[in-house]
């Protein structure tokens, strides 16, 4: 199989990656419908370890080994990863364009070893265990200065392209800044030359005095629907505290209760919609040619979480334009979320 | 019913359109279905000109008045605009963020009287009349100084929010110019500054020389799977003389044949999939408090179509990372194209 490659549109300055191995087009018109699942056929069920890579790392209890039975929490390579760890990047002209091989992480955070336990079924202590696990996985991966970034990422839902009823998220490490991420840091890194002060810090405080759009707060995280929710009920999740990096010490217990809290009132809002979240860190100063680009980035970046409900696809001039449509009023979503018992 | 606002997010500079009016939830989580259509019922029948708020332009035959049958095209203003055309923008904060009144235009290209002919069944010279007919109206809307840009854009299918089986495109002119237009008007011009070329004429003569994913073309127009598609059989179509403004005098004609061209050899190889396509042409330098900003636009943008098949969603990684994954590699997708019957 060729190396993907990674190629940048010149005129939008959009990264694709493109899967150099011709597909068969017959798939793509009508892709293969789930096949009927079952713990036998489960790659990620509990006794179904030889189905994958040689896992990453787990949690797991006294006396068992790798890649066996009695693990609470299991990383693993990703069995066909649109991005591969072994290779230079390799950056490179053809002709005008600007191309890089498909270098780069793809993990899979298998998040419970029992089938048909959604994300939101987890106990607090499980899911603070995977919120453990993303922070060991993003500090080992930033160790590869190839990395820029490294993402975590989880969807639930087949609209979303969900294909098993298993528990898991996805972590991918890239050789650029995602453009969405990129976005986010350039916008905090100039406001806070404007300000001083950290764009996220100030949102909060903003969001604070209104409370017009909170959701839920305790004493170390917020969960808000954002000023310009692009989607209706769009849910960030900020600490407190200032922090860049998602390293948190001895938080993961309090941001589990806040998250499973939140996403059983959208759940019971929405009914169970397909949905998706994103958590954004700091990006890998380690990495890349422009170290000295980000250098006021522990002052300007703050390390949060989206989560956005999946009601409907894109529509032409969301997509032509680039330019959400959102249908929902945040102070209407955030109201509805708060007062759901 | 409140007026719309457009609300800037201030981390990733994304600017929404919040619809202020409270939907009712249930709507949201199950949409509801497609009322059985018929031509008693559809609005953009012709003898169903009562049914739309009165027209702004038609093409007519002769001895016909307006909002009467015998058009061959009708243009409207959408009868639930997302923005509207009377007031002012009021630029204003609301604490930290930035916020615009719902203000910019809506229209309706209705692309023929008939029901249920889809775009590709049109005939070359009707496709020529729409295309004339988009320059008029985006001409006309250009005098409007609140406008920054107008889109012209098209979706055919339900998986792309089609409600009717009537051919037609909307035209929108916003208060601010559209992110994704904004980034194609900032690399086109720092390309120029680089280059003192027009990114755009250099794309034509790279894949011209490559000849690796051009799909067809002619003396005025070439269409080609872009270099980093984002999507699989992403197609553009550009003129191959240089022109920042969609302001065509007499190709209309060669624009319709080479669009139909395409469309049928995209219907043909997917099945008649879902596409979109946008038509951008360069900004209203008559708009903004900017017009020194756009100062090289005539040298370095180069108006375009942009045509995508919608074969399926977007996946949490693509969403969360601003960062699409193409299974076709764009060679690959031009050779099928090309050599389709």
């Amino acid at each position: 199989m060729p190396m993907n490659q990674l190629r940048r549109d010149p005129v939008s300055g959009r990264w694709t990656i493109i899967t150099l191995d011709k597909p068969v087009i017959s798939d793509l018109i009508s892709p293969n419908h789930r096949e009927e699942e079952s713990v036998e056929n489960c790659p990620f069920c509990e006794g179904n370890e030889h189905m994958t890579p040689p896992e990453i790392m787990a949690l797991r209890n006294d006396g068992f080994g790798p890649n066996k039975s009695g693990w609470r929490i299991r990383v693993i390579p990703d069995k066909k990863p649109v991005l591969q760890i072994y290779g230079e990047v390799n950056n490179r002209g053809m002709g005008m364009y600007d191309v890089l091989d498909g270098i780069g992480a793809h993990e899979i955070v298998i998040e419970t070893p029992k089938h048909n336990e959604t994300f939101v079924d987890l106990s607090e202590d499980q899911i603070a265990e995977i919120y453990w696990t993303f922070k060991e996985r993003i500090l080992d991966l930033k160790e590869d200065a190839r990395l820029r970034y490294i993402l975590v990422h989880k969807n639930y839902g087949e609209a979303v392209g969900l294909t098993t009823n298993h528990s898991y998220s996805f972590i991918i490490g890239t050789p650029i800044t995602p453009k969405r991420v990129k976005d986010k840091l350039v916008n905090a890194r100039d406001y806070f030359q404007f300000k001083e002060r950290c764009i996220f810090c100030d949102i909060i405080n903003q969001e604070l005095s209104d409370q017009e759009r909170i959701i839920l707060e305790d004493e170390k995280f917020i969960a808000l629907a954002p000023f310009a929710s692009r989607r209706p009920f769009e849910v960030w999740i900020l600490p407190r505290k200032h922090e860049a990096f998602y390293e948190l010490t001895s938080e993961y217990r309090a941001l589990a209760n806040l998250t499973k809290e939140v996403l059983i009132r959208v759940y019971k809002l929405l009914q169970e919609p397909d949905y998706i979240m994103a958590l954004y860190s700091g990006p890998n100063i380690k990495a890349g040619r422009r170290r000295g680009y980000w250098q006021s980035l522990e002052r300007d970046f703050h390390w949060h979480i989206e989560l956005m409900p999946r009601l409907r696809t894109y529509s032409s001039f969301e997509i032509s334009a680039g330019f959400p449509i959102n249908s929902v009023p945040p102070e209407y979503a955030a109201s509805l979320l708060r007062n759901i018992s």
